[in-house]
């Protein structure tokens, strides 16, 4: 951390958008890759999900400038039948690479019904939920997964061998928004670990795990152990052991790994960011009119999403969500407001505003 | 529970096989029916997972008596293209409609490269990892769901409005067995309250809830509040509210019951056993070599299977298991030897042995 004045803004999302295209830009992305990248992370702040936003364009742009992600390298398709394919990222930027995976597996199964699309080095892709989307918009189930770096024990492990390999499934309800689930397979991503160290607080048991594998509450401690390797991480989704079902979350990371290193022939989550940052992911597009009329087949969900949201409430609470609610609702609200960036964030961009000479306009 | 000494037995599984076909068909199964629902049945004892072992014959029994399995009834293609289809159980028998819809996905696997099929109006199809398997078993990735009687919670809520919805994902891996993840979406499944009633075990925290919606460790009152619907029911897999992720095992369970009652315009969970059991079921299969060389993927996933087997083990534990290992094991070894089955599964199967006059050998 740099000793300079923290402070936080406010900002709209094109300005947001824009500055983060500008400074993608000055350090070798084409306008399409700077494009689609900025939107995606601008799309996790939206939505709320400030880990995957902007807090990570200095990222991205210091793993440019080190040679992980490589501006300018075309996704290549190596293989291809009517309803698959496999894409060789060569490195490139992850949302460049995964905007055209997601809509070519759209455009088989506007012909074929169904289309798949495994991926091979490629970068980090955002939001998986963004992908997942995209098919819905169109009125198809939409699949995305993805492996990471390597922040996950086993259930009975201390490595770090698994990613945090979320996962995304959409699907359209005849409703304004589809159904949208977009989970990482741990219990939490590292982003949360980071936030119990900034604000001093011990974690919950069943978060993450030290040296010796058994569950720690120090933050700082098991930041420290995950970027050494010494031992220990993140959970699985389920925590410690079988008791809660940690194998279960474990095999999720699994299936994840299994769908995108596995079938791309690419690296699994261990073998990431030894050369470029060599991750892989997984996309599927399902029509809906395969197995009925479409707006039957919303309306017939629809009516299940009104029996869940109109069921008995927890003693204390209001509201039962559907997935995606609370983030298509924040993003409604922001696009009409601004994003707030925290200190953190504000800092890490103001530096690359002055090192790159783009403006960054507050609200 | 009858005034019956219990006592405990062991069984060849030929022998379980036997027994449970011939009282299927005592109660009007056909052979076929009654075969492949024994074969089901006492696979998952064969697993250890044996609270969908025959400790569920009599249930099935039970249920073909009161008109909610009906036996005789053929399972209907309703809509097919190259690559989906949708089929009307009927009400039929589960385990012969869905081991009908997988071998149904595994065909057009064979000719389009991927099958996915849905079923409605079916009953109980046993352990969800059968048929994933099966797929698996031919080279091919295997995906099966279901939805289930209404058990389970929402976040925040406190009506039973989603089932347990297991899934089951299988891929071959060159080695003897292929992968196998078999999971309820729940945290844990109701057989597994039952065992702590039995045993006068209070529940850990984040199994159950009850009536007001808060977590409950009294089995009894949780089983009996289940039963009557007053309230509470299993927690999702990650637990009670956000903390731990149980949002994100309510999105599982949500993504199968769209999966299932949604995509074939079935029955929720909380609609079944209204008419017929009427649960509905999804079956998926991909072959590998849409993505490459089938045994160059099979081969790159066996070595990270061992990168995970090899990784190192959280103090105390010896083995970092890779999903379905457990459940093959003990499958060699029993069918070497016998499956023994507690004392009130014993009883029901004496009853039962009694009644429709059909003997019981035991080991």
């Amino acid at each position: 951390m740099q000793d300079t004045v923290l402070d936080q803004i406010n900002i709209s999302y094109k300005d947001l958008i824009s500055f983060s295209t500008e400074i993608l830009m000055k350090v070798g992305c084409s306008k399409d890759e700077a494009e689609i990248a900025a939107i995606v992370l601008v799309e996790a702040n939206l939505r709320g999900v400030k880990s995957h936003g902007v807090a990570r364009l200095k990222r991205y742009v210091d793993d440019i400038c080190r040679g992980k992600i490589l501006p300018g390298k075309n996704p290549e398709i190596v293989q291809e039948t009517p309803v698959s394919a496999v894409i060789e990222g060569h490195g490139g930027v992850g949302q460049y690479i995964s905007e055209f995976a997601m809509d070519l597996a759209i455009k088989k199964a506007e012909i074929s019904g169904v289309g798949m699309v495994t991926v091979r080095n490629s970068n980090h892709y955002g939001i998986a939920g963004y992908y997942a989307e995209k098919a819905a918009r169109k009125g198809m189930i939409g699949f995305s997964a993805t492996n990471s770096a390597p922040m996950v024990v086993p259930t009975f492990g201390k490595d770090l061998v698994l990613g945090t390999n979320p996962i995304a499934f959409a699907i359209p309800c005849n409703e304004k928004n589809p159904v949208l689930i977009d989970m990482a397979t741990s219990v939490v991503p590292r982003g949360k670990i980071e936030v119990y160290e900034r604000l001093g607080k011990t974690l919950p048991e069943g978060y993450a795990t030290d040296e010796t594998g058994m569950v720690c509450t120090d933050p700082t401690k098991v930041l420290h152990n995950m970027r050494k390797q010494i031992g220990g991480g993140l959970l699985p989704l389920g925590g410690e052991g079988e008791q809660y079902g940690g194998h279960k979350g474990y095999g999720l990371g699994l299936m994840v790994e299994l769908l995108t290193g596995g079938l791309s022939l690419g690296r699994f989550s261990p073998d990431t960011y030894k050369n470029t940052g060599d991750m892989a992911h997984f996309f599927m597009c399902i029509r809906l009119d395969l197995f009925g009329n479409e707006k039957d087949i919303e309306n017939h969900i629809k009516g299940f999403l009104d029996v869940l949201r109109n069921s008995k409430k927890k003693d204390g609470e209001d509201r039962i969500y559907i997935h995606g609610e609370k983030a298509f609702e924040l993003r409604d609200e922001l696009i009409n407001t601004h994003i707030s960036l925290d200190a953190s964030t504000t800092n890490s961009l103001k530096e690359l505003a002055t090192k790159y000479g783009v403006e960054l306009n507050e609200n």
